[in-house]
């Protein structure tokens, strides 16, 4: 499994308008884009000197996956929606290992 | 739930010895500090013009577990390895609906 996570800093263009349409479009990719499994996204509330605005984390099958979304039309129009207006864009991708402790264990 | 994510950009004098004891403390936190329910992080793959060296994806029952895990014992010393080798960090902490879509539904 693949952790794809990407980090964004916006211009004040980004209007909620904008956004909303953005998330929505984001929300519904899962299930229709092979090999995501999950998608999350959402604001900072850490307000930290660090912080950045956003931030999407979203979990694929494989690396070849995460090219895939990269370029899927249902994607496509929602890098057309933000990228104008983001002012700086981080990514890492990184192997998720399939078992991984959490609390309950 | 708080999606906390961390990106880094480190210095080459991370070496891979500082960041086996980095990465081995990190892998200790779950089940130890309050609060933290899951905790992944890896290296990135992708190596893409935009990409960083690495992310921290953890998940949180509240901010305030968030402020705790940020001073607690077990992670300070894990700050101290990494922060002299970091050439930049970027955060978002986010809501996480508890109830997310993912493509087994």
């Amino acid at each position: 499994m693949i952790r794809h996570v990407v980090l964004f800093r916006f211009e004040d263009s980004f209007t909620p308008g904008i956004e909303r349409r953005w998330r929505s479009g984001l929300d519904g990719l899962v299930g229709s884009v092979p090999g995501l499994r999950s998608l999350s996204v959402g604001r900072d509330l850490g307000g930290e000197a660090r912080s950045w605005d956003c931030a999407i984390v979203a979990d694929f099958d494989s690396l070849s996956d995460v090219a895939g979304y990269a370029t899927h039309p249902l994607h496509t129009p929602l890098i057309a929606l933000s990228a104008p207006h983001s002012r700086q864009i981080a990514s890492v991708d990184f192997d998720l290992p399939t078992h991984r402790k959490d609390s309950t264990e």
